[in-house]
Order: C-alpha cells, then sequence, then structure tokens
C-alpha cells in the first residue's frame, strides 16, 4: 500500500495518519503498542491516578514507539505520574480536559511532543498559547469524556485558526471517525490525520470486557447519548461541561435525570456500579462508547483496524 | 469550472451538488431561485402553515426549477398547503420532522421527487419504506431544528444502510457544511451531496433581518445551543426530542433551564418574543443558525455561495 506521508506522519515518524485515543481503562500497552507497529501512532490512557497499572501498562507496550494521554485535572492531583511516565521516554504527551500549563515545560524538557486536545475554540486558543505540537480537535460523536462541538464543524473552524495563528501545528480530528471514509472526510475538512476511539475500543487488544464488545457489535449509532451518570456513579469530580458519551442502556436510563437521586443513594448505588462495572454487566453500569458504534460490527486485531482505516482512505482519495 | 456530474445532479437536472434548505421563514422564493439559477437547488420554507406567504414566495421564485420543504407535524394541520403548492410544479418537496406517509401519493402523482430528512436511523428506515427519491441525513450542527446524531457518523451509517437496502436512494449531507471542504467531506463519507441551510441563512437572499446577519458574523461556532426555548416563546408545538440549534444570546441564557417559568409567563413572554424577532433584536428572541457561524464573516449573494462551495470541494478532490 502507498504510504500517504505528510507534515504528521513525518512528526510522528509514522507511515499512517491515525493515532488511537488515550483511552482510560481500555487503551492499555498492547493496543498502543498494536497501534504503532501497524503503523499509526498508539496512546496509552493515562486515566485517574494508578501508577502501578501505568507502569503494567509500559511494559506491555515493549518499548514501541508511542505516547500517553492524561485526563488534565486528573493528573493536576497527582502530578507525580507525569514524571514517572516520562522515564519511558514516550514519544507524545496528550492532554485533555483542563489546564495544560503546569505541565508543558516537563513534557517538552523530556524531549516529547506535545498534544493538547480540545473540545471548543476557547481550548484552542489555549493549546495555541502554550504552542502545542499537535491539536486534536474533538467532536460530541466521540465516545467517553467531551463536550458538544460537532466534529464536521468544528474541524475546519480550528483549521482556520491554525492557518492564522500557528500554522505549524498539525490538527487531528476526532469523534465519529471509525473507517477510511472518517480519515479521508477529515483530511477535506483541513485535518492532518485522526484520533481515534470508539474503533480501538472495539479491538481484541483493548481492555474490554466481552460483553461490552458484544455490545457494540448490536447496537447502531443513535443508541448512545452524552451523560453525567457515570461520572456521578463512579464519584469522579469531572468539571462542569464535560459529560461522557455511553450506550444508552438500562442503566443510564434509570438514572439520567435523576442526577439528584443518584447523589443521595450514592452509598448503595457506587458500590453497585462498581461491581457491574466489573463484572462485564451491561444492564447496570456504563458502556463507554461513540457514535461510530453504528458502523462497527466485529471486534478485529488492531493493527487490521489500522491498515483497513489508512487503505479504505487512499481508495476513496484516489477516486 | 468542471462541473461534477453524479447521480443527485443527473436526478434533479442541475450542475452542483448542492441544495439549500426550506428553512422556515427565511428561505424564500428569492433564495431558492438564486440557488437554482447558480446551478444548485433551492428550496422555499414551507413553514407553519401561511399559505398567502407561500404563494408570494413562489411567485417571487419567477418560474425557476425548485423545491419546497415543509414540517410534516406542520402540514398534518394544514395538508392543503400541500396541495396548493403542487400547482407550482415544484422539482422535489422536501418533508421534515414527522411521518411522511400521508403526503406521500400526492407529491408522487404531482411528479415531484421525494426527498425525506431524517434525523436519527429509525427516521432513515421510514424514508426507505416510503421509497424516498432522495434522503438527508441531518446531523445536530444543523442550525433551526434537528436532534443529536453528529453528521460526521451518521452520514456513513446511513450510506451503508442504503447500500443494503435502498441502493438507488440518493443520500444529502446536512448539519455544519458551509463551504468546500463541508462538501468534498460529506462525499468522502458517503453522500452524494449536501443540504445547505446556515451558509444560506447568511446570504443576501435570505429573509433574515440585518442585526441577525450582523451578530452571525461576529460569532463562533461555539456560540450556539439546541434548545426548546424559542419554541416555547412561539407556542410551536414540537415533537419531543426534536430541539432548535440557535444563536446562544442573552434571550436563551435567560430561559434555557428555565422553561417551566417561561411556560407560567406564556402570555407576556410570547407577545414579547414575537415584538423582539420582528424587530430584529438580538438579545431578546432567538437567532436561528448553527454550528457553521464559525465559518462565516461575510453576507454574499446565494449564487456567489453555491459557485465557491462547488469549486472548492472540486480543488480539494483533485488534490
Amino acid at each position: 500500500m502507498k504510504s500517504a506521508k505528510n507534515r504528521l506522519t513525518d512528526m510522528l515518524n509514522i507511515r499512517h495518519p491515525i493515532l488511537s485515543a488515550p483511552m482510560a481503562l481500555a487503551a492499555g500497552g498492547a493496543l498502543a503498542a498494536a497501534v504503532s507497529r501497524a503503523g499509526g501512532f498508539g496512546l496509552i490512557g493515562g486515566g485517574y491516578g494508578d501508577p502501578a497499572w501505568l507502569e503494567e501498562q509500559f511494559a506491555a507496550a515493549e518499548g514501541e514507539h508511542i505516547g500517553v494521554g492524561f485526563i488534565t485535572w486528573a493528573l493536576k492531583k497527582s502530578p507525580s505520574m507525569l514524571t514517572d511516565v516520562l522515564k519511558h521516554k514516550p514519544g507524545a504527551v496528550m492532554l485533555s480536559f483542563g489546564d495544560p500549563r503546569p505541565f508543558v515545560e516537563e513534557i517538552r524538557k523530556a524531549g516529547a511532543l506535545l498534544i493538547c486536545q480540545c473540545q471548543n475554540i476557547d481550548h484552542v486558543w489555549d493549546a495555541i498559547d502554550v504552542g502545542a505540537d499537535i491539536i486534536v480537535a474533538q467532536g460530541s460523536e466521540a465516545g467517553g469524556h467531551g463536550a458538544s462541538r460537532g466534529t464536521l464543524s468544528f474541524v475546519p473552524e480550528a483549521a482556520d485558526l491554525l492557518a492564522e495563528h500557528a500554522p505549524n501545528t498539525v490538527l487531528l480530528a476526532a469523534g465519529g471517525i471509525a473507517d477510511g471514509r472518517g480519515l479521508a472526510a477529515a483530511q477535506m475538512l483541513g485535518a492532518d490525520g485522526v484520533l481515534v476511539g470508539t474503533r480501538f475500543w472495539a479491538s481484541k487488544e483493548a481492555l474490554v470486557h466481552d460483553n461490552h464488545h458484544a455490545a457494540i457489535m448490536e447496537a447502531n449509532g443513535d443508541e448512545t447519548i452524552r451523560t453525567t451518570v457515570p461520572d456521578i456513579a463512579r464519584r469522579m469530580d469531572w468539571p462542569r461541561g464535560l459529560t461522557g458519551r455511553v450506550m444508552h442502556n438500562a442503566y443510564i436510563r434509570r438514572w439520567h435525570g435523576q442526577e439528584k437521586e443518584l447523589k443521595q443513594n450514592l452509598s448503595e448505588e457506587a458500590i453497585k456500579y462498581a461491581k457491574a462495572f466489573a463484572a462485564g454487566d451491561v444492564n447496570n453500569a456504563a458502556v463507554w462508547f461513540g457514535e461510530a458504534a453504528g458502523m462497527i460490527d466485529e471486534i478485529e486485531s488492531a493493527g487490521d483496524i489500522v491498515i483497513r482505516i489508512a487503505t479504505q482512505a487512499e481508495q476513496l482519495r484516489a477516486r
């Protein structure tokens, strides 16, 4: 297959302009390494602050050229996580959901590229201010945490801003991208490449329960919703305006709109949630996938997904 | 300019795969005719049921090859509107926001093409069932009424459904498309063309107050929101799940989340809203545009917009 080199692939020294999202809990070292081996760039999900888990995942990545992504507000509570992972010399560190400023200098000193994920135009300005090497414009279609802008309008607007104010900053599109059509579309919108979550969540290497994988194969793209319910149930103090896109299952139907009641019963409900999630119960906990679910009918290996996205995009562009 | 003929342009006998949305109140005959004259296909907005206004707009279209679009649940209350407009021999009738079944036979008998606008996969199935000639997959980014699916994930999922179950049905993308990047992206996603609202709302021919046009030139794409507030204020009985995307202005900040209070004060507030809207007051009524606002800095003529979208998309595809 002809490789589509561009400034993103040059910057990261990869073959395909495809990054896997650092999904908390689901994106471990095996997934990140598989994406990088196939010519993309994989990111371990730094999550909410479990240094031992992170060490295990870097070990599982077996020295592959990968990156790591953090939930910025969670990293602020445990900043030593950054110092620890930088010892593994990740190629890039991605920061999402919070002010990147406190971490920029340490990331640069370690020689890692800085990726800032943005959910709105204000975030893009922040990322320009700190001199991000790569900006991800993440649309609302994305699984997991995000906000309200749609990918299709957010990406070109971000591209216009970068063209004027930070022309050397590379732009990725995220949210709703599951195949080569999404990559080719993102490139038409002005992105250099894509950050893909849900499609890699539905891969053999992702740390996802089999029942959850069975659920995404059944679901169409209408069957997700943005909600704060799972964050309440997990006692996660997410900033206002950031919600999680999850499967619109029985659990969400029970509690979405009844958040006050959930909070009142939290001592009991938090335990029930944690047990149900650990058991892979798709009716009594959140199942974390996005609108791209409607294009996913099979759990494939991450490397095959990288190659298929790249090949299909190439064919579409050549047509 | 090289024209990009495809099955959409063949079906409608047009040069560019670009339709203007039948925006209630804003899309009159002058706009529809200007879009069609430039090689696209313009649609008059049938709106909420004002036969005299519709007659005026067909007169203003001066016999151009255009279409008309209806809010299906409103048409159900005044079905004679359809009979009346079909006398003008529109090239196509578009139905959105309700069950198309009661109107399909009359539209077909008049020789008009049937366009069904869909906000989710269930709607796409309905449109396939009635044998729509053209299906519009409308994403949440769109200005005015719509629902929650993002354009970037909804369009390819709809394309897959049509490829399997209705391969001769033409697919349009709508929501967040303002320029050639959006058209080229939509085509990569599997659409045959686009239905564009907000960009034509911001045209010289649109029936939009100058103050509202000034507001969109100032706004970025973050400054809109989906809400039911203006529908409450106008006593419009929109079905549950369909919201209007409008500018997130002082009026919406006042009432969004306070819908109960607005309903309690409606006898007074409805009058205030109507007066403010008529006066072009951008702080005390809704201003109807979508996320594409962030790509709009100028009020242009509709014909220039058609040509620019088509030209830019062609250049992107050729690159």
